[in-house]
């Protein structure tokens, strides 16, 4: 069984595969269980604000009618979300009172772990591509299926690095732009220094590669320049699931909005994305970006303009 | 005995209280034995390109002339270093392949341990003080020694918030702006986020707080406002000794020289203390930093700018 897509078009020029799951997340500030998570989520939720998304993902007969009707009233198209009989992913974690670092209780990959993206017919021409964290072997599988798509991005993690590392090359050697933490670029190319790492990454295939250094913001290197992102400047950072995947949802969907992919507008897109970001983490799951104004982006998009300032001359 | 100044004139700005070594570093990419080194050395080295700077501090009968010498090639003011009968205080220390960590193999204090810091007459109106991260002890007895300065920067270090934090908590409340690292910040308030840390100092006293992330660039936080700065994007660091002086060097000399002290300034000198850390790090001891040009200077401040614009609309 596929889900249908509730909207009245579905011509959508951005796709992401990725996970959809149900998260149960505990941090110093509260707990919640299995509540919407899973990458292709936060990812298409952020990009949401920006252009139509739509996602392939798979979920279990248990995925609660209301998280699809959430999306769908996001305006995301869930023609590509597999129902399968089983039950849903499930993560579950917990974030000491330092929330950069989280432990992992539980992983059931359930229905997920026989995935198989299948792009439906009318996606198959988007011009963005989003591989959100899956294996690098179902990442290729995607690349077969779309028809050359203007920019296909990559996310990844440190057991596909260690563990599909061929897989994984190969995929990098077919995408446009990676989309990485720190810690995984420096696994990937046993490079500690960072500028030296990205140097590696673009060289293993992608053309941009922008590296999430969580509070410390975001670096994008190119072949011929740096891009550092100033972080948005969180008081209450609530828990942090997700804020990867929004990061990548609000850079996407930025591009996919202009379709404009040279140099500057990537830089605002980054910004975008590390907008999208700070809202995440502000609250569980995605109750963050569940119902922002155009105003509520812009003035963050704004506030980290001012944040990084140096050229205006006193008055 | 204390050194006398070669300078034809004195009239001296900016002081620094803080200490002169001779280090003896090991890095994956080579090691010097008994290089010249010490907070207030890297600091006056680098804040000796924006402005006249002055060194209070102690070193022994072994300390080699020419180090002196070199001080005073750079206008350096030395008639507050004195020189006392004993050993130079040695540090010796290894990084390993990732320069982010390091190990202390030795701490000899020598001299430095009965450091008495005496600010010479002529420099007790210095408008600039900074203090460099000696005993808060010693800070405070510089504090009582100048005459109303227009601006104090403070440094500190794991040591004296662990060991000496009544008497640091009591420089806090003097001093203008603190110089810290961003893990000493998150030891010093016992709070992870760093923004709220940061908050937590400014009600210890300083209006501004100038927050060292190293490879991920440095935050300003006053009461008003925050100021996110890139790192300059270094792709060989060959010794990350004395980077966090340079930095401070770089911030307290371009404040100096230009007198002004308002936000926009202030954030313009962050840029300029980044600048003059990418130099201190690409060689070993003050090699980096020995013969710059003022093109060099200007030439990373106006790519640092590059690096963190995403204002500019494409053509």
């Amino acid at each position: 069984m596929t889900g249908t897509c509730r909207r009245k078009s579905c011509n959508v020029g951005l796709v992401v595969v990725g996970s959809v799951a149900l998260d149960s997340v505990k941090t110093p500030f509260g707990e919640v269980h299995d509540a919407l998570g899973g990458s292709a989520v936060f990812f298409s939720i952020a990009a949401s604000y920006f252009t139509d998304v739509a996602v392939v993902a798979v979920v279990g007969t248990d995925f609660p009618e209301r998280h699809i009707d959430f999306l769908n009233a996001k305006g995301i198209d869930t023609s590509g979300l597999s129902v399968e009989s089983g039950e849903t992913f499930r993560w579950a974690g917990v974030y000491g009172y330092d929330l950069n670092d989280r432990d992992t209780i539980e992983t059931r990959l359930n229905v997920f772990e026989g995935f198989h993206p299948r792009i439906p017919a009318g996606l198959r021409s988007s011009d963005f591509v989003f591989l959100a964290n899956i294996d690098p072997e179902l990442q290729l599988a995607v690349l077969d299926q779309v028809k050359r798509p203007r920019l296909v991005a990559c996310d990844t993690m440190n057991f596909y690095i260690e563990g599909r590392r061929e897989a994984l090359l190969e995929t990098m050697r077919r995408v446009d732009v990676m989309i990485m933490n720190d810690s995984e670029c420096r696994e990937l190319t046993g490079e500690p220094n960072l500028i030296k790492s990205s140097r590696a990454i673009l060289e293993m295939g992608p053309h941009t590669v922008v590296v999430k250094k969580g509070e410390h913001g975001a670096l994008m290197v190119t072949g011929d320049g740096f891009f550092s992102a100033p972080a948005f400047p969180c008081e209450s950072v609530f828990d942090p699931t997700g804020a990867g995947d929004a990061f990548a949802g609000g850079f996407m969907g930025y591009l996919a909005r202009s379709g404009d992919v040279g140099t500057p507008n990537m830089r605002r897109a980054v910004i975008s994305g590390t907008v999208m970001a700070s809202y995440c983490v502000e609250r569980f799951s995605v109750d963050g970006m569940s119902s922002l104004e155009p105003d509520d982006i812009e003035g963050r998009f704004e506030a980290l303009k001012g944040f990084s300032d140096f050229e205006t001359e006193p008055a």
